[in-house]
């Protein structure tokens, strides 16, 4: 998606060899308009699907889940990360070690909202090492229902995340891949594709 | 709002005197159109402020947030509970009690993103003792940027929070106000009028 690619250039912070900071339009901040053309790529990539929920975790992942689910007209689920008062009852759970915050939480779905008939589009800001998006399949996979797909914002290519969930024969489409950050500089996969 | 009270009464329930579940459409599984109707009603009652940026907290307050940011074509900051690893430097923190889960957080914004020429909307999902939005405006004033007004979804009036926003003069719009969740009911404050 050249759009998002164009505004992580423009205002995305190279911190690391392995982390991009996006705070300026997804992370912390939140371009809504932006956010709507996000939403309407990953409904197009996933219209012929027959997507009938979007599953995804707090907190960056709400945003671009939420314009997703306004363009194909579904509910989202957000799982949670940490206890909440309401969500206590009929839990779906799963172990999610998370690359940024190097810690370990057990992500939390209501049965309530995810039947065996249900057809998931997983969707998440960044895919790192996968622990995320597969936590949530396994969610998905606990109730029974189908993972019809996985969208992601941004992919770090050079990380194992994209394999591990195309080695589960998933349809995984990913708006901007990332091959390097190397040298504080973003490389975009088809860049290095054309050297 | 018709739509946002009928949806109380049909999707909520009441879990206790004080507590009201609404995981159904918005803090758990979140209906995105109806969300969207949630963003232009808060447009509508803040078009005249003169918004430049809407300032929210994580996670039930992202989808509202977002939706009103959409409406008014601004930007939208969601305050951090917990610690990221991109969120770092340049903070601006406020301690803030939550009612829900009964624990402080401190709430962390960057500086990066909110200026002293700022019209701030903050927007959050629930309010009862005033203290997420108190912490919101708290780091606004700190920006010394304007709090131009605050929009809240389901405000339950029987509690403290209300009045203390209200009196600190500022223009408090609640999509709903629950006057009363006694008896496993939901009574809105208009009922209550006219009685």
């Amino acid at each position: 998606m050249d759009l998002l690619k164009e505004k992580i250039v423009a205002e995305g912070k190279v911190l690391s060899d392995t982390v991009l900071k996006v705070d300026a339009f997804l992370n912390h901040q939140i371009d809504p308009v932006f956010m709507q053309e996000i939403g309407k790529e990953f409904a197009n990539r996933f219209r012929d699907k027959n997507i009938t929920k979007i599953l995804t975790l707090e907190s960056s992942g709400i945003a671009p889940a939420t314009m997703a689910g306004l363009e194909l007209d579904v509910p989202v689920i957000f799982a949670r990360k940490r206890q909440s008062l309401t969500l206590t009852n009929n839990l779906l759970t799963a172990d999610v070690y998370s690359f940024t915050k190097q810690t370990t939480s057990k992500i939390s779905v209501s049965h309530d909202f995810i039947q065996a008939d249900d057809r998931v589009l997983v969707i998440d800001d960044f895919l790192a090492n996968g622990q995320a998006a597969l936590g949530l399949m396994d969610i998905a996979e606990q109730a029974e229902a189908t993972v019809a797909g996985i969208g992601i914002v941004i992919e770090k290519g050079f990380q194992e995340g994209g394999q591990a969930l195309r080695d589960k024969g998933v349809k995984v489409e990913s708006l901007a891949i990332i091959d390097s950050l190397e040298n504080k500089q973003v490389v975009f996969k088809e860049e290095v594709r054309q050297q």
